[in-house]
């Protein structure tokens, strides 16, 4: 699906103009935008400029409020609650994770929660941006519900995705970036439109049963009619499903619980408004346990041990959490960013309706 | 398998004799005697005093050291790192937590990692000594290596545990105690001794191919020969193996990489010596962010709606995480514990071996 290539930066700008002519401060609207492009750039489009569309229709709705600038609630040295009031969830992330790489800086440890916010794009983003100071970095958020607990048939928690990264040296930095679900809404959707069956193991129906058909299993999950995805781990417990289902409602409480916002079913997308999420975000310096240079020479030899693994029968490569994303990041930064020619229409159609051309 | 039922409080102190006959001082002797039966109580067998044997043999051996005290090697407001010399995991492991519990009420987070370390038992026992301070518990370690990455086909990385404890109200607080892989070690040898073949998705053999044979799976695992444990989400992409590969992983960096220690493929039991392990271990202040009694009902929201969740057809109860394991501590408390005839004449051959009567 190498469709045409476009310049990071000129994708970025063109996003961040469609902000700004939506009433985004120019600030927001360029993280806005570089949060979104930086999704496509590692090879995750369904975070990525595809969402622009729905971005716009939630400000022009005033769903996402486009000038609503944060508030700090709570404080301390570690620690810092803020109320997004319900502004677009990346500026707000990104000035929380910062803030929170600075107390980490000074105490050696901080975590914040954010609640009443929108969609943030890609945890992984937050997480990474720890690495350039040799801290651990940790991200996570709640979505809408559209997870079913092991043994139920109704959603009770999002896809809750985790994101976790630690530097290496010569090694490209180890980046988990995962839903808590076995697979996402946008996965479901794509067997929808290619109108194959799902794979057994991925959704239950309306009865708690193995889904299969991908429209009705979106009909009725949407309208919380039952049905949904399961965790991590699959509908049974013999495979784990309920370790999975744990880690989903473990960042529903780290997020929304701790926040003091919504959590579980109460998440949803709804006729007057998007999901209202929670997301929460930690750093923790490394040279509180031993010098950052050995740690990251230790980091290169597990990561280097591991794509190097020798390959099951069949396999074409090893990798390790990162390793994929880093890669199509830096075809993306040299090349230029894959947009099919379907992607490119949705955008300059957007473009137009915002007084703004696609380059 | 409901054999005789023995009180918690003498099984605990039947162990505590057998580690104090074998040089233990009596307050690490308790300390380890009631992690272990702890293990028991929760339902988690595979944890618990059916390891009394191999901790004997330690002790005996020498690779568990039975009078070693550990070290603080450095110490911040939110941070400490121990070497625990070779002794036994779980006293440790208890005043590791304790002191980071101390360092949270102080400065509302702390992280401490343990290296040279021993099996500590069940993960979930220390991320549970911070919920009566309103506190947010979190416990790792690595294991010995026995799972493998995504598209490989030689163990790389242990079933690393990571264990998460928030406090309730009324309802059971949740804990989730849980490995990262698909299962444990335990659970393959169960399907060797009943010469049952493995489910496909719990491992992958010497060439990388689904293992059906526990007893082939085993001899080559645990001789490097090839083949092992697949992550949770199994040995594919398509049901999220890389996902549960990319938590072991975060456990191994948590835990191993973090303290300095072995870490991957190089953690792993020899003749020579067991395997030494590191662990993680995290309290976080709930006030830090919002006022702990407002959490905690929260909390009841959340967890009794998970338990009440519609039913999938045929499903007989929906839990989360930490229920079933609390109701069966509270059986233990009232009834005592559970164990079989074959479980009791170990326990006795090993009281006598110490010149100690089982009860």
């Amino acid at each position: 699906m190498d469709g045409t290539r476009i310049g990071r930066r000129e994708l970025e700008r063109f996003c961040a103009r469609v902000f700004e002519s939506l009433g985004v401060p120019a600030e927001d609207a360029l993280i806005a935008a570089g949060v979104l492009v930086a999704a496509d750039a590692r090879g995750i489009p369904s975070h990525g400029t595809a969402r622009l569309g729905r971005y716009t229709a939630g400000l022009r709705s005033g769903l996402m409020k486009a000038a609503e600038r944060e508030t700090i609630v709570r404080e301390s040295p570690v620690s810092l609650l803020v109320d997004a009031r319900g502004a677009l969830g990346a500026p707000v992330s990104s000035r929380a994770m910062s803030r929170v790489i600075e107390k980490a800086a000074a105490s050696g440890i901080a975590f914040a929660c954010v609640r009443d916010s929108n969609h943030y794009g890609i945890a992984g983003h937050y997480a990474m941006m720890a690495l350039e100071r040799d801290m651990i970095g940790l991200s996570m958020t709640n979505t809408a519900a559209l997870g079913v607990p092991t043994f139920a048939r109704q959603v009770m928690f999002g896809t809750n995705p985790l994101a976790f990264a630690a530097p290496a040296d010569r090694e490209k930095p180890f980046v988990l970036d995962m839903s808590t679900t076995v697979v996402t809404r946008g996965k479901i959707e794509v067997y929808e439109r290619a109108g194959k069956p799902l794979p057994p193991g991925w959704a239950v129906d309306r009865d708690g049963r193995s889904a299969s058909d991908a429209r009705t299993l979106l009909r009725d999950m949407l309208s919380r009619e039952g049905g949904g995805i399961v965790p991590l781990g699959g509908d049974t417990e013999e495979f784990g499903g309920h370790k999975g289902y744990g880690l989903a409602v473990m960042v529903d409480i780290l997020t929304g619980a701790l926040a003091g916002s919504a959590f579980g079913e109460a998440v949803r997308d709804t006729d007057a408004s998007s999901a209202r999420v929670s997301h929460c975000f930690a750093a923790m310096r490394i040279d509180l346990f031993r010098d950052a240079a050995e740690f990251r020479r230790d980091m290169d030899a597990m990561l280097q041990a591991l794509r190097t693994a020798p390959k099951a029968s069949g396999a074409e490569r090893v990798y390790y959490a990162g390793l994929k994303e880093a890669e199509a990041e830096e075809r993306a930064e040299r090349e230029g960013i894959a947009l099919s020619g379907k992607a490119i229409e949705t955008l300059r159609l957007i473009g137009k309706d915002c007084g703004t051309e696609f380059p």
